[in-house]
């Protein structure tokens, strides 16, 4: 399947346009990373003009093969490819960097042939991982290529992602490695020590093939080598220059992160030029994919199935939630971290063991293969400890930049764990996730609740995060309550109401338990389940602060980044201000009930704070 | 070194001991994880009573060797370790998980003989490779020894400390990994495949040692070897059985983190007991570190030497702050993931290269490194893009429970950093660290400001965070100005002020520019530096925001968990709330100016919202 040797002039002269292209637009920008695409130029030219299979005109094409460049500073390399192949209009090459173009300085999916942002170094690897298993999901042949820097294997995520790809046999997945050896600020550390690379990669159970990366030939029988290779994935470690093929720049340091001067850039051009080498025939076209099925609709996950007063935990109605969901919509996937039987997503590997991915103690390539996943139209599920998210918090933040439809679950959240202490208790999850301005954040306290926002959260586009508690609640809501994104429930209120409180998850029961004492006195309060954080029904929030004349939020999560600093803001341009009781301070082992209570966020404290 | 053989029944005594009173602890607590201590009870007492350097009445002696539990969920071993050595009454053990002790589910530094909180696993080489690089910092020959467990090998933090552990060639670093098969939810990935463990110890560069877990004299002869090794750091793999001693749980599934029924323990511990093995002699004292010298006191940072109106970004000034800090204190050390020329610690570096490590680009091992060391005694300012320390916000969660005194610099914070897009962008790193309660948080707006917060960073203990900015900015500070946590600096009020601007950062300057042009039509307007958003100045907030009547935040960060919460906090109850400008959305790459402007925190967005 090698291109014919009389065709490599037509790559290496492919490969130099891409250099010009690259170095033409970080100079036009004045900033950016010409010598990082130089270096890869060769491999990238013989990828997507003698290997990749894919759709020029449609590069979300479903059943197209995949580039993630997970070195994402090379970003010029790529809009270069993709104007080379006719996409992007080659003039339009130098708005890169121009807050009035898609072309950013690293790539994000507002451009149609980037699945996931790139640019924080270290994830494309676990994005490939996703985009491979989804072509396991929908049964097609279809092969991701990651381009990684030789820096980023620094990163433990690369590990991750490595781990998990042999795991998984993944054998349409094939890593490069630019090995130019120089990083940021001085060399990299393995310099162009390949067998070191080469042993770290076997170890981690990958086929890994060494190749000096300017060389065509070797490149494209390394392409072959990969595709021929079956049951594990393939990495091509290749050896190159940063700054390649223009005499000033190649392999010298202090380049990282600098444009060329024009006049510098002129003579960069001279010298590529002059290395064009003459053509004997034409290139055959890019392979197109086979046409795509199309896709079934998602049919109505049933109704709750619970009794009032029923005790159950909402981390074991998500997992009977997503195990419904998928039953009905096979873009359903879950994801775990070797807790699968803490956050019940056990009931969606019994139920759909060829849609649940195991990727044992490894929280970032779970959540970067949920990208991938996410990208090619999978609805990922990935769930852990929501203690344990803050481990993948890059990959949330990235998460939210490529605007993915990814929906994470965290379970055992705040201090009414208990006994475990603090290093299990997430009480920063919704600092992280609400954040993210586009992140939709639930938090639901019954498992009606809970089974119905995890079918909200697969039918709303973009981010997603649930929080689910480890004790047992009642069920309170009837099966048939709807629970739709940016709502929340007024559980009690009368015309006395004198406060209104409002909770979520376990609070929600210390708010109605003071409701119930104070009634006996007398003092009425309003209490409110607010399950959606972001969005928030501020209107709501805004009356009930108006009509009761007192807003307090009750949490089991820090003070900062939660549900009071939600709520204060909602209510802010209302002039109303919220009374907040959070956790204080560094929490401790204990009971749940006793720690509730020590850390404020009980009935008792609620009580009051009404008085 | 190792012990006779003749005292191997002592010490296999002690490890049917340490089983007896994991078991006894987590029965009593009724939770916990008694198992996972059974398989490294053998491991443990080796190294704890034939092995290590150390005084049992004196856990912190500087120059003792270190025990890094990081498979922090056999706690009750440590406790029972402790026991042993006489630390510990053995009747107070039955304590565990109790809110009125302080041995909690997973160890915290709450206890004099840990020295960082583990339990979120994976995390415990990266301490050990500060522990460890301490050692060489002080001059002292102690050793660092870490216990994994295998599952966390899954977790790509544990390569990138495996890999900088290589690097420096920690030869006084021993980890050691408890191989027993048994995930949390199901076996673990490579179960006891003890072949591709050492393939890939190996490939990271370590000497790696596999053993039977449970053997005592291959244990012994193993330390010894790992202690005979030079310029690497050796791993003993060893081959254990989860729940080792007992009939019923030695290497059965469905026992991850159960407690015993007492009746099952009253089983256990009679099994146990018959495995005890008469004794011929006496165990040699543990032996005990040399004395440690007296700690030079350190002195005093001179002072800032800038002038008035001189351009200098924020990120240099740091640079320049703690090259001069190390000079007058000898605790003072670095940590850099290859990007110390944008930081500008490289002239931390320059001046001080022997208390720079360069971790490249990983950042998890960069923050668990530093958590070791200052778990030691030294004081380390680990720096990297304030982006990609949301890499490692699961250490940062770590160290906030550890308390550590690490002092964490981010640079090239926001919007404001331009054309490289949002993937380099930090826009909630103060929501990443602001939610930890015990975090200090700052944000200096001038060189001067920058260099006296880095002094006030080190001589307030616990943890804190710095964040810096790309652009340059005006020195608006004399020299002598001081910058105490936990204060601000009004810079601009007249008697008619309308409203109070609260910035800092390059918002700070937006609010200046709008206090000069809303002057010009006699509207005046309060403007606030708020160089310490936690804690924070409640008291002068309240009192600008009751002079003049309106409280403005404008802040180069989404609006979560940022200045506008922070702020919004302070003042509530004192009845006010807050009119934020901060980021919206996810943004794109374009020129600074421009992007301040798009979102909406420029000088032109603060007139409209004073307006």
């Amino acid at each position: 399947m090698p291109v014919d040797a009389s065709l490599l002039p037509n790559l290496r002269n492919i490969a130099a346009r891409l250099r010009i292209e690259s170095i033409r637009a970080t100079t036009a920008a004045g900033s950016g990373h010409p010598t990082t695409c130089q270096s890869a130029a060769d491999l990238m030219a013989a990828l997507f003009f003698a290997e990749m299979r894919f759709d020029p005109a449609h590069p979300q094409h479903p059943l197209a093969d995949r580039l993630v460049m997970s070195k994402g500073h090379a970003a010029p390399l790529l809009y270069a490819m993709w104007a080379e192949a006719g996409y992007i209009p080659r003039e339009r090459l130098t708005d890169l960097r121009l807050l009035t173009s898609d072309l950013e300085g690293h790539p994000t999916p507002r451009l149609p042939f980037v699945d996931v942002a790139t640019g924080s170094l270290g994830q494309g690897l676990a994005a490939g991982v996703g985009t491979a298993l989804n072509a396991r999901r929908i049964g097609s042949d279809y092969r991701t290529y990651v381009l990684m820097g030789d820096g980023e294997n620094a990163e433990g995520s690369v590990w991750e992602a490595a781990s998990a790809a042999h795991l998984f046999a993944l054998d349409a997945l094939c890593a490069i490695v630019d090995v130019n050896a120089l990083g940021q600020s001085r060399a990299t550390e393995l310099e162009h020590d390949m067998d070191t690379y080469k042993a770290r990669w076997q170890a981690f159970g990958w086929h890994a093939i060494v190749i000096d990366g300017h060389d065509m030939a070797q490149i494209v029988a390394a392409f072959a080598e990969a595709r021929a290779t079956k049951g594990r994935p393939t990495v091509i470690l290749a050896r190159t220059l940063k700054g390649k093929g223009v005499s000033f720049t190649e392999g010298k340091p202090n380049w990282h992160g600098k444009a060329l001067k024009p006049e510098e850039a002129d003579r960069a051009y001279a010298e590529l030029e002059a290395q064009m080498q003459p053509e004997t025939a034409a290139l055959p076209p890019i392979p197109a994919p086979p046409a795509a099925p199309a896709a079934a609709a998602p049919g109505q996950m049933p109704a709750p199935d619970y009794r009032i007063g029923d005790q159950v935990a909402t981390r074991e109605a998500y997992g009977t939630g997503i195990a419904k969901l998928a039953g009905v919509d096979p873009r359903v996937v879950a994801l775990d971290a070797d807790v699968k039987n803490s956050t019940f997503s056990e009931r969606f590997e019994a139920a759909h063991p060829d849609r649940f991915y195991q990727f044992f103690i490894a929280e970032q390539v779970m959540i970067g293969a949920a990208m991938g996943l996410a990208a090619r139209g999978a609805v990922p599920f990935p769930s852990t400890f929501a203690a344990f998210l803050t481990r993948a918090a890059d990959f949330v933040r990235m998460a939210a930049i490529s605007g993915v439809n990814i929906k994470l679950a965290g379970s055992h959240a705040g201090v009414s764990i208990g006994e475990d202490g603090p290093s299990q208790m997430a009480l920063e999850d919704f600092a992280m996730t609400a954040a993210q301005p586009n992140f939709t954040v639930l938090y639901p306290s019954d498992a009606v609740a809970t089974e119905r926002l995890v079918a909200e959260m697969a039918t709303t586009p973009g981010p997603a995060y649930m929080r689910t508690s480890r004790p047992k609640t009642p069920v309170i809501y009837p099966n048939t309550e709807q629970f739709p994104i940016g709502g929340l429930k007024v559980l009690r209120q009368s015309e006395a109401d004198c406060a209104t409180v409002i909770g979520a998850g376990v609070t929600l029961f210390e708010a109605l338990k003071a409701h119930e004492a104070l009634a006996k006195e007398g003092i009425h309060i309003r209490v409110i389940d607010l399950y959606s954080i972001q969005p928030i029904d501020a209107a709501s929030l805004i009356a009930a602060g108006r009509d009761t004349g007192r807003l307090i939020t009750v949490e089991d999560h820090y003070r900062t980044g939660g549900i009071g600093d939600a709520v204060a803001r909602a209510v802010a341009p209302a002039g109303l201000t919220v009374t907040r009781l959070a956790i204080p301070e560094i929490p401790r082992s204990g009971k749940p009930d006793e720690l509730i209570d020590t850390y404020g966020i009980s009935a008792r404290a609620i009580i009051g704070a009404v008085r």
